[in-house]
């Protein structure tokens, strides 16, 4: 199939590059991945789907689940979401409290770490079991319902993520963290410590492609017009201080994570996720940025 | 017409808005604009064209003539644009310093002003007469060759312009300005005074919706691959600290200026003109932002 | 006696002065202050003491306690103490977390709120019994031994001090805190809970003003040399962002809480110590400040 | 006599340290400074004075230059001064423009270059022959009627200064520079210009020692508060990024200048200055603060 003989010859462009980037240690969990693994799979929304090497292997999301945790608060609770994190482009490093000292404790987009914690406040005030729900959704979202946290990698991240902790505390400073700060933060570790496949995270985000409904249950997510939003906020959110980057250089809306994977979509088309550990400067994955370039270019599929 | 009912039925319900904003007053040249005045123009890549309003009338288009710089230099000059300049949003209001003198003079992208005078610097570089050059460029991209500077303007916009010049003066220090600093800007200023009527401005932009062709004329302006990535980068960086507004409400990549115009482009389709001098408070024009985000909603033609 | 007659003369002056300004509000112990009570007390090297008004209430001390706690961690552990901290003035609202994110978590000087947590860290490692030291140095610079902690204030310091909690946690991120954050932090808020009495206030600073010697014991704190730098650091660091104003007003070094508490110290002559709870816009005492001002302005005292 | 075996016992210490920093190079006339100078003189108000080294050498004194700019305008023009600028130290590089923008165009103080062109600006407003009023001033102050501007250095000033040009234009826009902006700059480059010997510059700065009159002539420059509050600035304002610094290891108000001097004053008794061309990293004199430092240690003469 067309598709597959692109993976691979992209594939085998980007073996020969030099395996620059390192993965992410700042917990054992991620340190102990090994580096070498590379996975591709795309679903359309038609039924069709194409994979490539270890597509069917689970790793941590980590940063990607943020849109689930996001499309759950914007689609299930009624709330001020707006008046409590910006849509804006971060413009500094992924995790800078100075923009959140200059904005009043106000994040700028639900994707950087900030706002998604502002997200797990709103679901923990939203649903009595913030965890199981969120767990449940994903499941949904992937037909794939051995999806699970990693408890160890949130306990890791718990331990270590004094930054976090200061996002937190300076949000609840300003007043716009509502409920007690140790339960919402024990919600946010335990997101980003989803485990995912590649096939399973492009299914996953298949809804985004297809005006909000997902296409193997016809179960409606987000309406036409919040769909495209959804995808707009991605593509101008999606991947910390090189959004712009990935914009001009794939073209699509996406969302990427410290455990190597992105996950972009093309409305009307299909998804795609991509899995290489190692990580460029900015803390997304450095083969899976050039693939995706490697793959819109070569397709001529971007949406510009 | 369809489209023509759909902008008057859009302009009908703005009507009902109150004036909110104010048109640019910092030179009188824009302060002694009539702000009641409304054009709009859409054009096709198949000839087709639909206008509303004052669509024939020319005004300042301000900011948007920085895609003409930045097109005809990232066309026509061989050089190191992108080390010289970032392609990032900006995040911060349009005009900062702070951004830049963090970034060692290197502008975020070639849409706020600090990229758009090292565009100028390149262009001061590349032409013998880079302001002739750029009025023909713009002439020949709109097929409408009285378009020109207005010189009071330029005047106006040198006489008060004391921030740029401390933009200029800073990357100057920084080495990323290479021409005499009064030399630069003359020519930035005269491209921020070119006049244009919302035809002839979304005629000029057709080409970024057609491939990097124009259509009148055939002419091949960028490939198909730098065209889509100046699409890509109006997306992220067109309008100033509300693109991630703009991308979220309207789904085109477009650029706004201060003079009350808006362009957007719809790739493979169209490319829309809106005018409504008075302003937001972000610097982009209150009833162009609101008539683009209801007219993509209405045809439900976003690219996400 | 001449400078009880001063004393009096400027309290009449500063008494016609509208009442502008506000008590602290932040905690309830605060809050509830009687704003209109004013206490002075000056006591010289050569054992001479003058005092007016409420010098004998005593009142929650605040930030000044931050100066016990530095020259405690300065002069009884041997640590890197200038490599976790900087001497400098902070040029920026005294809890502001852009300069420690900036100086990768290395605060401006130990009083800020920041370098005063580090000093916290200090002594949380340098002593088996941290809170309990700082109490017996405390009383044994005052030579007052009913000094004590008001652990309501330091509870309610706890329950809202998510801005502290976000300072320390973003240290901690820097590998600036080396102890667990709670018990740093418990001594932190015990530390600004003491209570004292302008007597007992300007009767504790007067060994830095006797070149390291507490008069009353003979006892030397801190080395001449060590003496005359602790004075040189408050005097640059000792007022938050209105450090330039008091040298400049006042020319004396000393320290300011929120609690309406000043210290200054005047070299081989005196210390002096007033209180009105009342704080300008910079979180200082706002007639203190008023009164200090007069106080060296009358008797020619300044330093410079 | 006592001082000036002290000097050689420093010096021959200072010796022995290897030859770090560098000095300023930005200017020609700067960079081909013979680096092994070193010079220093101290004037008592009792007119005594104590020499070593190269003394009577003159050098470009630079930003010493803006205590006297300062000095005039605050003696003789009757204005809004503190209104144009604050009087805190800078706590960021001494000529960032990040301050500067967030503060509206309001400098930190007289002594970094932001506040000393605003100084420029209310000379030019002042006098109708501002530069030929300072040259008088400053040789009134000093007894010297040779001193003068070393116009090739401030041209080679005005040429290479586009970060002054930067702050200028910034603080222009934000309405606080009143005269043209050339005018205003060639007054502060041929200020910085000026060529001292360590003599002259003690001599010049004796007055502050003396409560505001000239020993010399007995002209009095300011009254004793101003004078205090002259010196009390100088404290907190005078070195930069390195006032804390300077005050706690040095303990007396003073200015620094990048051609490698530094003066200093010990109020009621003493000036002195000192002269070696290489600098630190934060651009004062690398030996000419370890030489205060270890004067005022031998001495025991801080002020605090």
């Amino acid at each position: 199939m067309q598709y597959e003989t692109i993976f691979h010859e992209i594939y085998q462009e980007l073996k020969s590059l030099e395996d620059t980037g390192h993965v992410a240690d700042y917990i054992p969990e991620l340190a102990h991945v090994n580096p070498d693994q590379f996975g591709v799979h795309l679903s359309t929304i038609n039924g069709e789907s194409y994979a490539f090497g270890d597509a069917e292997k689970r790793f941590s999301i980590q940063s990607i689940a943020k849109v689930f945790a996001f499309v759950l608060a914007y689609s299930k609770i009624k709330s001020d979401i707006w008046k409590r994190m910006d849509l804006e482009p971060a413009g500094t490093p992924f995790n800078s409290l100075v923009q959140l000292e200059h904005d009043k404790g106000v994040p700028r987009n639900p994707f950087i770490n900030a706002g998604a914690i502002v997200v797990c406040d709103i679901l923990v005030s939203g649903f009595p079991s913030p965890k199981e729900h969120v767990l449940s959704f994903t499941r949904r979202l992937s037909n794939s319902f051995t999806i699970d946290y990693n408890t160890k990698v949130a306990q890791s991240e718990r331990e270590t993520g004094f930054r976090n902790f200061a996002l937190v505390n300076l949000m609840k400073s300003f007043g716009n963290i509502r409920n007690d700060i140790n339960e919402v933060m024990d919600l946010y570790f335990h997101i980003c410590s989803i485990e995912m496949s590649c096939r399973e995270l492009s299914e996953s985000f298949l809804f985004l492609a297809n005006n909000g409904v997902i296409p193997y249950s016809g179960e409606r997510i987000l309406s036409p017009s919040r769909t495209k939003r959804t995808n707009a906020l991605m593509q101008t959110c999606g991947f910390y201080d090189e959004a712009g980057q990935f914009t001009f250089k794939v073209g699509l809306p996406g969302k990427s994570g410290v455990g190597g994977g992105i996950v972009a979509v093309h409305p009307e088309k299909y998804s795609i996720a991509v899995w290489s550990p190692r990580l460029n400067k900015k803390g997304n994955s450095y083969k899976g940025m050039l693939f995706l370039e490697e793959f819109t270019t070569k397709t001529k599929l971007s949406i510009f």
